[in-house]
């Protein structure tokens, strides 16, 4: 068993069609994965047509974790890889996987990682990749953008096989002395903010979601481990408190 | 029309199930690719899967090509890369596709290249791997090492769409959006940080310093914009005006 490769939990989003979902469990399979979540999965997706796609990975279905939503199934991962075809809004910042990669597997030396994929009509939507520390666009032909659900995770989970191959850079000195926060703690860190940019004044209810989409582009890529959460949240408690306001 | 996607050819040998004719047709569409070729498709083929996988790209299926023999198929192609994900006798010389595939680019700029997928349960034949000039094997995992024909399909031609892309990772739209901040921008929004903090009391002269190396890391990783820094500047004016010093 490859450590990196098991602390990648494929999470499947509201998936609608059951072959996908045993698709998406044989190419774990194939690429030395083995923790399938479901988030929401349609009450009408058909489990023997999962089972069949499954063929050898059946295992792996079985042995699937179900949650209600995607902020308890990314609980504990350190970092959370969301999935967009699109761009827009929340998406400007998204990256392609090859270069997300020896990141994500250093990353994943430590802690869990997730990957995340949307429904398979209509993505993941702009909470959800709000809940991302990083967004990745597999690149597709303009013509014809969209891979199916099963495709895309084959592809991503391949990078991530086939980038555990290799001899892995040396963790930076860094990381040895504050492990990767988990997304708990980057969601509990930006509820502190938005609270706190809302009684400076910086924003209102209005905008706040708009305005958080900054701080969280800015904080998914710069603030990674518990010092960086601890530092973030302390400013905000003291932004709060020097706004005559104290928490 | 990319002219060098043009010339790969998808030739899918004695192909069983409908659902990976439809669904080879989709990710060759993903990945700019048209032309598709069956030999002896089975007769019990089912093509109304076929035609509900492809989605979009029913029109590949519909243009396909169907042949009798392998040696028909690929008459014209100048290079005819086999898939295989066993050793053994004519499996020996199997290559990483990643390797093999600038140099079959280079080919493709000139004439037709094939890449030809046995079928789901057999593969190719010896009979048919000696008909090809290259025999790429796609890493994976030992205890699970067969991958779907589509999600085969989709990790080749997918090799094959990045490589025709050229060297070197894609611009990121982000970059396209807000351009990257000078070093003279972000060392402003800096010292606007650490006057924020001192002001609001969250650190003291004595140790704002130390406290700077926390915030410049974070920020070093996460704000690369002109419109990350705009963001910053306008966070702290705004605390500092919330702490009631106006600067």
């Amino acid at each position: 068993m490859n450590p990196v490769l098991q602390n990648i939990k494929v999470v499947l989003v509201g998936t609608l069609y059951g072959g996908n979902v045993g698709s998406a469990c044989r190419a774990m399979a194939n690429c030395g994965l083995s923790e399938l979540r479901l988030v929401a999965p349609s009450p009408d997706l058909t489990w023997a047509f999962a089972e069949q796609m499954a063929v050898h990975a059946t295992g792996i279905l079985e042995a699937r974790k179900t949650f209600a939503t995607l902020d308890e199934a990314v609980a504990d991962c350190a970092a959370v890889v969301g999935t967009s075809r699109r761009g827009g809004l929340y998406r400007q910042h998204s990256s392609d996987p090859r270069e997300a990669v020896p990141g994500l597997i250093e990353t994943a030396a430590a802690a869990p990682v997730a990957l995340v994929f949307g429904r398979e009509d209509k993505g993941l939507t702009n909470e959800e990749l709000l809940r991302c520390t990083h967004v990745v666009k597999i690149p597709s032909s303009p013509k014809c953008p969209s891979f199916n659900l099963a495709q895309s995770v084959v592809l991503l989970c391949h990078e991530f096989y086939r980038a555990s191959l290799g001899p892995g850079p040396l963790p930076s000195p860094e990381e040895e002395v504050s492990p990767p926060a988990s997304s708990k703690m980057r969601q509990t860190m930006l509820a502190h903010w938005r609270e706190m940019l809302l009684e400076t004044g910086f924003t209102d209810e209005a905008r706040a979601t708009h305005m958080m989409e900054g701080f969280g582009r800015i904080f998914a890529r710069g603030a990674k481990t518990e010092a960086d959460m601890r530092i973030l949240m302390g400013a905000a408690r003291q932004f709060r408190w020097a706004a005559g306001r104290r928490p």
